[in-house]
């Protein structure tokens, strides 16, 4: 369905609902009072009640005097079809049935949301939810969360879009933020997701001229693959932030009790999210973070960040979070141009400290700090300015508020704020919000906000680089068995992945006699015993390493004849010295099929540094991916190492295109070790497991 | 000087104002305004004023009446001297010269300090800064900090003694967290440290009633080996939270212009920090969000947490930032036991999640809430339990308040609350602070708050555990010219730690004729050229691995001859499979001799993997050495490996005593690596570096 059939659910024009109530308390009565202070005419819907708040009440849909665009129903979950069904009968054009007791408790509740999903969908109407605190679109005033206001503020209009699968997260973040006059274009709460799900709601808010960011809470996905697709079409006109939880076991589980939904293997959601540029965050604080920063200023055009502030202690704090890289940021704090310093000089009180983090001190004043910041933002290799924004000192006014505004509005780099105090405090904070400055309480916040925006603009120009197209897919046959190593190898050469050259000596066979030093097969050799029941060939005590001479190799084959008279065996020429990766592929629930990079070897493994992403990639995806990994020194001669980058790069690449080409049937595919060398990479062995066809 | 003498700052009955000032915008009147608003009689000290807002002014110190306690010096640098001068003739025991420009702007104001230091010891007469905000005890009133309460709000009287390097971030701070009436016992601003600093006021909190956790902002250590004692004093009876600033490069370089201090290594000081028991934070809200739950709860008795909430979703939040290793605290989700799921069951509602994290939803009650956190208490299989006051859902009520800080206070384990909201979860924040129930805005901060707790009771407990005592030192005479490594091996071999059998021949000398299989050196062997100046023996192709027969033994000798003929050659039996670490010492400019262990090898070396504690160590820190790397899967079992713990362990404690032996000269030791077996620990290679004697 086009997403022009959400504006019945975004900008209805005529409204009722169903299960309206004369008691303040109820549900019922809560969403039909906010409804009806909005811009929507609303109608209430109840047959055993004559009037709500001096308003008829209608004893059905039907009778409404005109169209409705949309119906919310407020009874039980037993009473939705039935209020469904009538909607349809009426032509109303989309509903949000409020309600829990849907899938989330069980089959019963299951059954329900499948007669809901049905009816609606032969009738062409929309629904949000079931289960859902339903909509608030702040600048229309239209609200259908079932929570008063008393007790939970209502944000005011503003830029960020906010889609949330928990209601109770929407409505407790949303009202944390109404505190410092934080503003939405709209909120969403998904709930069950019969039918309107996040990526249609990307879509929609992509192209909503008041929504500059998108800011998601999600639990599991709809559709790992539309999502991917929603984002694309999105990501480089609108940030788009994500706080996905059920990251680890525990939360999965908690994810699972809690709305029914499966989470994926987090690490391919992680990889993922940094593929397609989406900005993961850790809690629901950050999430509204960094959506601010994003909304409010541009991206920053490299990683060097500079603070200047009246509190030298806070300098010290934020250059220790932006440059460390555990407790930090991994950013860098600019090295300040001698003009900018000598500018500094001149224009601060001979007690400041002018390097970055440039210390105005406690005796600065407001137009020192401006005259600052302006040298900062000349100052080419300064990328984004962490300024605090503290009332306590006696030259320091409110009105760095608006110069700062003026300065972050106008600028093509971010400037961000930080505020550490208390009622006043509080109030500066209101007031950079209110200008669109994103400010933040405490130093932690505000180089986190920086460095969202540092990964935005690298996002960008990484995009912009992006040459290669994705390989196709064209697919490919092959065998329902389980295949041998040599036979892999041989599918991952005719793909461009050399192994090394190899014999391979059927059961009962002679070793034939071009095997010796000087012969086709290089010499020393490997012996494998190839067989694809053995999984680990060492424990299996079934390889032997570096046989030097026809002797020692004549003699390692009497022995594994003995051992494994009815396997094939394996004679590979060793391999040189080189770098151990590991390259794989899985078929992720969410996303499907996936690619693996990481450190091969016994360390590397204990230290799980691999990174996923959805196939298929392009080759600055691989770049990127190595970038990722936590040893990625190694590929940039590490003590000595050549490591030839090019080769690995193609490699992961073809080795990609084969799990691609597999296609449906790939279960899990693994090159392990991938050896990297100064002058190209060679699959030391290699495993495919597929479904049969 | 005993702590007694500091009762002078911290509760003086008498002060004077040296600089008192009739204007209102001026440090020395606000100095004195807020000191004569306290319990304290407060004399004005300027000869050139009469009087001040009715008080009559002295002209001298010597002049006031009654002998003084404290004086707080308003004037600027180059008069302090001065003034030191003249309280220490009239016999004031303690003073505070607020004014910069002393050390940290340069040699003149470090000739300034010198003075004030060399005046204030002669005279016994202590000293706070200079160049400090000087105290606040918000019991008594004493006030010296010179931001007006307009703009800087006081804290109330509370559990948390707050020391800081930073007179701006001690402040910022206590004015944004008196907003939420968080208290404080005292604050001190260390400034320039000529006389007080953190280690005497460490003791001094350590014996004050009032204070139950102490705070600490630091930019450099005083003295770190006294820091060291004076916690050990302290941190069994009282938990000590540090801020400890200038971890990067980038932060250490801020702190040295900001107070001309020198940061240590940081890795030294995280592994010191971990091995006092000292809970180290990142930022200035970590600080306090730290130290009040470690002054209101009791630390938790193991490390599996429970969740209740009436937001599902962030029962998810918190289940993966509870559990998950990356973004989160490593921790684990309570499986809560059959009986507390049985009784939760019949507390709550039917739609309510009885599973650990415990959702009562939207429509639970305060009822059925406490009721839950009584069932989570009862539970044995929870530790601790983080419980969310979410007045957003009509049936949660303040009364909620109350009842958790009962059972809070009551009971052997943590509760920690947590709340996001606006106007009313603010109103919260405030109510539970009043009743010392630690609460965060927050699922992050309030899962970190629980972090420390387990933290704080697993040092307790791993205290307990405590059977060895460290090694005295025993002086040992090591040869100033730097040791060949066979020598040095000798030397780890009388310390008790072992290498691969050896024998060295001398520049000229024949082949012994026992070097043979089956000889005392068991073959294959490995040949080195020993010699001091080639540190890095594999760059420098002077290492033969694994040569099996006399024939290549001979053969690689001869080589080594023609390349390196006045070199010592060594000779040593191939070691075993095994895990590579590294172990070795260093001497810290803060801690002194300091120990390190860590993963050795390639890989290893690339993830940096290592960890520090300061010399002696007992056998229990060794184990949480062991137990602090990233790596430590390897440990126990980790693919089938087996390496022989104790044997490490025993290898690493006896290189600690080495290194103490050594003394004053050492420079740096180390063993790399030292190979572990499955059944000992065996020093393959080994580096000293002395000073000469």
């Amino acid at each position: 369905m086009p997403s022009s059939s959400l504006e019945s659910l975004f900008r209805p024009k005529v409204a009722c609902v169903i299960g309206a109530s004369q008691h303040p308390e109820k549900i019922g009565h809560i969403v039909f009072q906010y409804l009806r202070e909005s811009q929507v005419r609303t109608y209430p819907v109840n047959p055993s009640v004559p009037e709500i708040d001096g308003v008829p009440c209608y004893a059905s849909v039907k009778e409404i005097p005109e169209p409705v665009d949309l119906a919310v129903i407020t009874l039980p979950a037993a009473a939705v079809p039935g209020a469904i069904q009538e909607c349809a009968a009426a032509g109303v054009r989309a509903a949000i049935p409020v309600s829990g007791g849907f899938a989330e408790t069980g089959p019963e509740g299951a059954a329900l949301e499948r007669q809901v999903k049905e009816t609606a969908r032969q009738a062409g109407m929309r629904i949000l939810g079931p289960n859902t605190l339903g909509i608030l679109v702040p600048a229309s005033g239209l609200d259908t969360m079932f929570v008063v206001k008393e007790r939970c503020q209502r944000p005011p209009a503003g830029a960020i879009a906010f889609i949330s699968q928990s209601g109770a997260t929407g409505v407790t973040v949303m009202d944390a933020q109404a505190y410092y006059g934080v503003g939405f274009s709209a909120f969403v709460g998904l709930g069950n997701k019969v039918d309107v799900n996040e990526n249609e709601l990307c879509d929609y808010f992509g192209d909503d001229p008041d929504t500059a960011v998108l800011a998601f809470y999600l639990e599991d996905f709809a559709d790992g693959r539309g999502f991917m697709e929603a984002v694309r079409r999105v990501i480089r006109k609108k940030p788009v932030v994500m706080l996905k939880a059920g990251r680890s076991a525990a939360g999965a589980r908690a994810a699972s009790s809690h709305t029914g939904a499966l989470a994926g293997e987090d690490r391919v959601t992680e990889g993922v999210l940094r593929q397609l540029g989406v900005h993961r965050v850790y809690d629901e604080e950050e999430l509204v973070d960094a959506a601010r920063a994003l909304a409010y200023v541009p991206p920053a055009p490299g990683r060097r960040v500079a603070v200047v502030t009246t509190a030298g202690g806070h300098g010290v704090i934020l250059a220790d979070e932006i440059a460390a890289t555990v407790h930090g940021f991994g950013l860098e704090m600019a090295t300040l141009s001698p003009e900018t310093v000598a500018r500094l000089r001149s224009e601060t009180l001979p007690i400041a400290s002018v390097r970055n983090p440039v210390d105005i001190t406690a005796s600065g004043s407001t137009a020192m700090m401006t005259a600052a910041v302006d040298d900062l933002l000349a100052d080419p290799g300064v990328d984004a300015i962490i300024c605090g924004v503290l009332l306590q000192t006696p030259y320091i006014d409110a009105s760095l508020v608006d110069e700062l505004a003026k300065r972050a509005h106008a600028a093509a780099k971010p400037i961000v704020a930080y505020v550490i105090g208390g009622a006043v405090g509080h109030e500066m904070l209101r007031r950079l919000e209110a200008l669109h400055v994103p400010a933040y309480q405490g130093t932690w916040r505000a180089a986190r906000a920086v460095a969202a925006l540092v990964a935005r603009g690298e996002f960008l120009r990484r995009q912009k680089a992006v040459t290669s197209a994705a390989g196709p897919s064209r697919p490919l046959d092959v065998p329902g068995r389980p295949l041998a190593e040599y036979e892999l190898k041989d599918l991952l050469a005719s793909y461009g992945v050399a192994s090394p050259a190899r014999v391979v000596i059927p059961p009962g066979q002679e070793l034939p006699s071009s095997l010796v030093p000087g012969g086709p097969v290089p010499f020393p050799v490997v012996l494998k015993v190839s067989d694809p029941g053995i999984t680990h060939k060492t424990e299996a005590d079934a390889v032997r390493l570096r046989l030097a001479t026809r002797a020692e190799l004549e003699s390692q084959v009497a022995e594994f004849r003995r051992r494994f008279p009815d396997k094939n065996l394996l004679v590979e020429s060793m391999a040189p010295a080189g770098l151990e990766m590991i390259v794989g592929a899985v078929v992720d629930r969410t996303f499907g099929p996936s690619l693996m990079v990481g450190m091969g070897g016994f360390w590397a493994e204990l230290y799980q540094d691999v990174t996923f992403r959805a196939l298929p990639v392009h080759e600055e995806d691989v770049r990127d991916m190595l970038a990722s990994l936590a040893g990625r020194k190694v590929f940039t001669g590490y003590r000595g190492l050549a490591v030839d980058v090019d080769a690995l790069v193609q490699a992961v690449l073809r080795i990609g295109q084969l799990a691609m080409d597999i296609g449906d049937r790939l279960v899990t595919l693994d090159v392990n070790p991938l050896l990297v060398t100064s002058d190209g990479a060679l699959a030391l062995d290699a495993k495919l497991v597929t479904r049969p066809a």
